[in-house]
Parts: C-alpha cells; structure tokens; sequence
C-alpha cells in the first residue's frame, strides 16, 4: 500500500466481515469508481463479539466473497486470520468514549471498543485514502468518524446509504439466519421506521410518543425490542421535541429459523435519519 | 510529511514536552543521522497528567528550545497548543492494557493512557519512518512498542540510552525543581542503582532483599520512596529470584527548591536494565 501511495495513487477502502450481501457491493463499487485502488478487508473480529454472541456461527463463505471481490474488480482482499491479528500479549485498545455507551453499545458491551480497535489496526494496514462505511451501522459510523478526527488518522470518510431488498428490508449477513416467520418479523423494522417517517411529515414532534408508536409496531410482528430511540443524529444525545438532524435508531430480535447450533433469534438494526428545519418542515 | 515520504524521504521523529536537556539533544541528532528528515513535536501533553501533578508548572522554554531545535538541525518543530489537539467533541482514547498497570500506571493513574493517545495521534500526524524514544521512561518505552505492534503502525522504534549528568543523575526537564538539598536526595537514584549492580554482579539474586536494599538507599538520602521493583524487563511482571532480562526501575520524591506556588516534592525516576545469563553471568 505504501508504494502505490508513494506513486500517488489513491486507495478506496472498504472494512468488511464478509459474506457479501449488495450492501457491501455497493461499498466495493464507490471504492474502485472514486479511487486508484480499491482494497477490501475480509475479518471476523472476535473482540466486537460479546462472549455470548454469535461470532462462532457468524456466516462466512470466502470463496464465494472471493469471486464477487473478482467480479467487482476489488484490486485487494486483505483476509488475515485472528491470530494475525491479535498475537500473543496483545492488549492494547481503542476507547471509544461516550458515543459508544448508547444504543447497541449500551446492549453490547465491548462492541465499539472492539470495532474502533480493528478499525484503526485495519486502517494504519491499509493506510486508504478514503475509506467507505455504511449507513446501517450508524453508530459505528459516527464513533469511527470520532476515532478518525480524534486520533488524526489521514483518511477521509464516506458514509454510504442503506441497501435494502425489495420488501425494504436492510441487508445484512444476519439476514440468512431467517426464515418465513422471522422475515415476517424482521420487517416491522422498515414498517417501523416507515410509521414514523409519516408521523414526522405530519407534523409529529415528540419523541416519547414516537418511540413508543414504533416498539409497538415492532412487538405487534413478534420482534422482540431491544431500543427504539429517537436522538440528536450528531451527538446521540436524548431528545424531547424533534429539531435539527435527528435519528431514529431500531434494534430488534427476530425469531431464528431452527438450526442445529443455532441462537433462537437474530438481532437486527436499522435506522432512518432526517433533517427537521427550524420551521417545522423537513 | 506525506509528500516527502512519497518522494522516499525517511522521517525520524522525537515526540517531546520540551525544555530540553542533552537527552532530548541525543535523540534529535540520531534521528537526523539515520534519516533524510528529521521531526521534533513539542507538546505539553495535559491528558497524561493527573489532576494534582505539575501540568501547570512542567517547565516549558519555546524559545530556547526552538534555538536548540535550529543549532541541531531539526527540520520540523510541531508545537501544537492544546485546543488543536483535543478540540470539543473529542473523546477516543487508547487504552495500553496491562502493562499501564504497574509502577508508574499505578502511582499516575490514566497517565500512560494519556501517554498512548497522544503518541497515536502524532503518529498519525508526523508518519515518521523510525519514532526515538529514551530509555528513562523505560515502561513508556515498553508500552509504545506494545501500541504499535498492536495497532499495527507501520514505525520502527529506536530506545536510546540514558544520559546523565557528570554526577549520575539522569536527565530530566523536572531537575529544573531542585535545589542543593533536592539534588543531593536525587542522587541517591543512581547511588541505588550503582548498589544493585554491584549486588548482581557479586551474585546477588533474591529481588526482594536487592529492592529492600535500594529503598533503604533512597530513604537514607531524604528521598521518600515511590517504588522500587525488580521486574522482568519485557513484560513488567515480578520475579523472585534474577534471571533473563531483568529491569530494577526506581521512582522517588525528593524535596522540591521553595518558589511560589512550586510544589514540596519533585517525582523522579530512573532504572537500569541486565541480563543475566542461565550460567548465572551478567
């Protein structure tokens, strides 16, 4: 990498944990049009896995992520394994800060330590010049944005939209753990967000009643609510009344097909964001 | 420092507080023998300071250090000011793990993580192709190479030896709080090092009457005793008896010179490395 950016060339980069959905597709081809080179890392992290988590049975498939890597004219796949990666006597992390003690850092303790650590060993390997995330993990976004401004790491940020399928359903590698009854399930997610969308345009404007609006739409469909919540989109900070750049921010389980090994339900996100002017319209 | 690393340039880089002393004098100039360029950042670093330690009063002398940073040759000072470096919002932090855990991670609490962010992030802002460090700040040293090794910095490290004036007293910008009285319990330091040496060499192994012995030294000469430990010297981790590569590393209060708002007492340290061979030789 250093050589290629000694001649100037610039690097598109793209951190994944594999098992490519159109999502990641997406990522890969805004990497390759807008850069020299577009470098794709292939991990599953095991400290962003909480101990009772599913990074053992977490889907992987690298042959077939190496084939899409082909046909998307990835230029690299950097695919280490743990032990690459987190050597004997390792021990030094990155702290997130208080972004981090919300939502699913709130569920999942040692998430975003775990995220910003690999992040930043992935990005002082990589050494991009831009690097490319997706909006689905929103949080994620917004403290390695942090963890890039903070910790001065040379490297813009481009936070790409959501991917959905045709029923509206967020892509996600967790996706292949459902089957009829979860899928069902798993759209009151987009069903959620979509209830509240209308509700904002009609003139909602407080937060409790809208949060508690979307749970019920997702208990209704047998998900089982993790958080709901309606915050200021820059700072994750509460809010009463819905002003300036706000998120909403879902994470639900959905009933698991049964599989030997297998969890009983899947844990998604998804997330909308809009912008409401001082005004009142959006 | 990007454009001249991509013109092949190597960059070797000296982060410092300043107030310089012919320690810092030794690593400017085998930084710029060994490079094409050569980098000094000069920061008073707060994060790393606790709340009742000498942030405040840490002697600072910019212009005199710029003099000596021209009269060495130094290519670039980077002297940031606080707010450019923790700007509102910022909150990433590097956690060192374990090795933050004892000696001066335990006497400073949260100062070898201010120690770690700060390096990460001028790291990130010099690129230097070799970092020097001074083997004074033995267990700084030790955990800068773990944060790089870990993080993946793409960074050699240099530790270069200690210096010390015609008396045996290390180098240190905080010498600059002493008086006669001061520097004369300062100088039991090194009079317990010279001790333990002569211990090792005479076939002393037993780490608790050799660290017994060093503390009566400190005491004797008026120093009131932070620590003094005999620890295996890669991984801080305490020994009984003397073998491999060993590590005393001492730190002492000793009465400060009297001044307005000056504090009582200066905290110095020092340390001195040995190999002891299987056979029992040195």
């Amino acid at each position: 990498m250093e050589k290629l950016k000694r001649r100037g060339k610039t690097i598109g980069f793209v951190p994944t944990m594999g098992y490519f959905h159109e999502g990641h597709l997406s990522l890969f081809r805004r990497a390759r049009r807008e850069n020299d080179v577009a470098v794709v890392s292939l991990f599953v992290n095991p400290t962003q896995f909480g101990p009772s988590e599913d990074f053992k049975r977490y889907p992987r498939d690298m042959k077939r992520d190496m084939l899409l890597c082909k046909k998307e004219r990835v230029d690299y796949v950097f695919a280490p394994n743990v032990k690459t990666m987190y050597p004997g006597g390792y021990q030094t992390s990155v702290d997130p800060g208080k972004l981090a003690s919300v939502l699913c850092g709130k569920s999942r303790p040692g998430h975003f330590r775990g995220v910003a650590t690999v992040v930043a060993k992935l990005l002082n390997l990589a050494r991009p010049t831009v690097l490319y995330l997706g909006q689905k993990d929103y949080q994620q976004c917004l403290i390695i944005q942090r963890l890039v401004a903070d910790l001065d790491f040379p490297v813009r940020i481009k936070i790409c939209p959501i991917v959905r399928d045709r029923s509206g359903l967020a892509l996600s590698s967790r996706n292949t753990y459902l089957d009829e009854k979860g899928k069902s399930a798993a759209l009151a997610l987009i069903k959620g967000i979509r209830w509240f969308r209308a509700q904002v345009r009609n003139g909602a404007r407080d937060a409790r009643s809208l949060e508690k609006g979307v749970r019920r739409i997702l208990m209704k469909a047998g998900a089982r609510v993790d958080y709901a919540e309606i915050l200021d989109a820059r700072e994750l900070s509460p809010l009463r009344t819905l002003s300036g750049k706000i998120l909403l921010a879902v994470a639900a389980y959905v009933p698991a097909a049964k599989r030997r090994n297998a969890k009983r339900e899947v844990r998604l996100i998804d997330n909308c964001m809009m912008k409401i002017s001082k005004g009142g319209s959006i």
